[in-house]
């Protein structure tokens, strides 16, 4: 095993509290609320050449996303920072903070500051709590029959940040996707009353997908024919099977994926207006896995399913809470 | 203003909910929770040389002690760890995060883990949680007349510093001070009923008594010659004036201080066995500020009031809650 297996590995094993539902969930569950922490790292999830507002409305919308996997409304959040010498870099984080935590009504709560020297990474960490509906799917509830549901598009993040790769002044709608990713609380808050399973899309939703597969340990059948793709993307990239599969597996989407009860229709639940939801599967019996159709042919699934951003070794459970 | 002081002002500002306490305290309070995070970083809190086991059991007892000076009971934690490619390092350092946590009942219910590149300074952050007793005392509300009580003693960590950036293979009871401190839950919990005023002492006594005295809007009246130093302490550094004004702004002593009703005596309160709680002065009326005396003799504060190990040019509020 690797460094990193190995430490997740040790994690599950230490975390056998209930709350921490076997760290195979977006959040915790505590007294009635949801708990998540999620931290991120220059050079490994926002490159330096971020505009910092950006990387601030990030870490706020990442957090809010495991929020909104669980149906909870923000409550508040607890922000941890490192300090360098460029002011005016924190600044502009703050602002963008402040902004992603003003549009969905997140109070910052308390915190933490930690100066390190000029030359180490920036690394970033905010603890947000919700508070749940009378429901709260975790990720191990899907049954064989139900319908797979997502909320918003794929790989338009993906397909930014490849834009920034190749020219790092990319701009436009893509490289916004990939910077400043939008929380689907008022859907999550819907869909969690109906939802067996809920979680969301953060890296990549194939691996994702077989993170719920494992979890509720069935079969999660994704239709690469149906996955919902913004005009922005298929004018970048198509919307042929190469481009699907890159959407499938590019990650940073912070879409969500529900199992549904196949008798319930998402289209006529009180979904924010403009939300995009899409039929994109279902679940089946058998053992755990993901298995991939375009129409109605099974095909290959690609040999990363994922963005394995939490670690260069990362396993596919690195995904802790 | 520093940019670590830029940022502070900044935070405050954005944390106007009541829940933040003006992150003017150690903890916020949501829902009847009490919530806190500290993050710890290689070369800033703790040694390269530290061993890793040392290091896990601080990054807990350090948030332990943020709940303990709340009178909160430990209630879960959500970890959050740079990775880095020594394995054995990592899995040291759980084991120090588990004996902490098994010590003191509290159950790791989250976490995330980023990998980083190998030269960067490791970064370790934990959330605690923890559920308080009928009354939460900030640092607020300490009255004139309130006695100022100390729990626990004050200098051996920072002794035992200084005995390693001598000799960093130097061992004995103060060293190991500085590398596991030991919350004062039990006696929190028990003082919390009565306090009007309580936190914990991290950065130094006197730089601790300052914010207290500040928060309270009174005067922090401290007895030099009170102060309770160990025998490690008083055999290693002597205990005249000037190894009482290492003790008290030596920082990492994870100590209590508490602002008690006069007639309120804590030596009959139901204390955990040897709990060492000593009587060390008294708030009075005034501008905020610290005033030190040594028997009846007005003394002069030190130049440096305590370790601001938040950061090279902290200010005093570098320590958000």
């Amino acid at each position: 095993m690797t460094s990193e297996a190995q430490v997740i590995a040790r994690l599950r094993r230490i975390a056998n509290d209930p709350a921490a539902r076997g760290l195979l969930d977006d959040a915790a569950l505590l007294d009635g609320l949801v708990i998540t922490h999620d931290t991120i790292a220059e050079g490994v999830h926002f490159l330096p050449s971020d505009p910092p507002a950006s990387v601030g409305w990030k870490l706020v919308a990442v957090n809010l996303s495991d929020l909104a996997a669980k149906g909870a409304k923000p409550a508040g959040a607890l922000l941890s920072l490192t300090i360098g010498d460029d002011g005016s870099w924190d600044d502009e984080f703050l602002t963008g903070v402040e902004h992603a935590c003003e549009s969905y009504g997140l109070p910052l709560i308390g915190g933490d500051t930690v100066a390190l020297p000029d030359s180490a990474p920036r690394v970033l960490g905010l603890t947000a709590i919700g508070r749940p509906g009378p429901k709260v799917p975790s990720r191990d509830g899907a049954r064989p029959g139900d319908s797979l549901w997502l909320v918003g598009t794929l790989g338009d993040a993906a397909a930014g940040l490849r834009q920034l790769s190749e020219e790092p002044k990319a701009h436009g709608l893509l490289v916004e996707s990939y910077r400043r990713p939008v929380p689907q609380l008022g859907a999550g808050q819907v869909l969690a009353e109906h939802a067996n399973a809920m979680m969301d899309v953060s890296d990549g939703l194939l691996l994702d997908a077989a993170r719920l597969a494992q979890a509720s340990n069935g079969v999660a059948e994704i239709a690469l024919d149906r996955l919902p793709l913004s005009r922005a993307f298929t004018a970048e990239r198509g919307q042929d099977r190469g481009a699907r599969l890159f959407a499938a597996t590019g990650g940073d989407d912070y879409a969500l994926l529900a199992a549904l009860p196949a008798e319930c229709d998402p289209l006529i639940l009180p979904l924010p207006s403009g939300t995009t939801i899409t039929h994109i599967g279902a679940m089946t019996a058998g053992s755990p896995e993901v298995r991939l159709f375009d129409g109605v042919d099974p095909i290959r699934l690609p040999e990363t399913l994922g963005y394995e951003h939490r670690g260069r070794n990362a396993s596919p459970m690195a995904d802790c809470p």
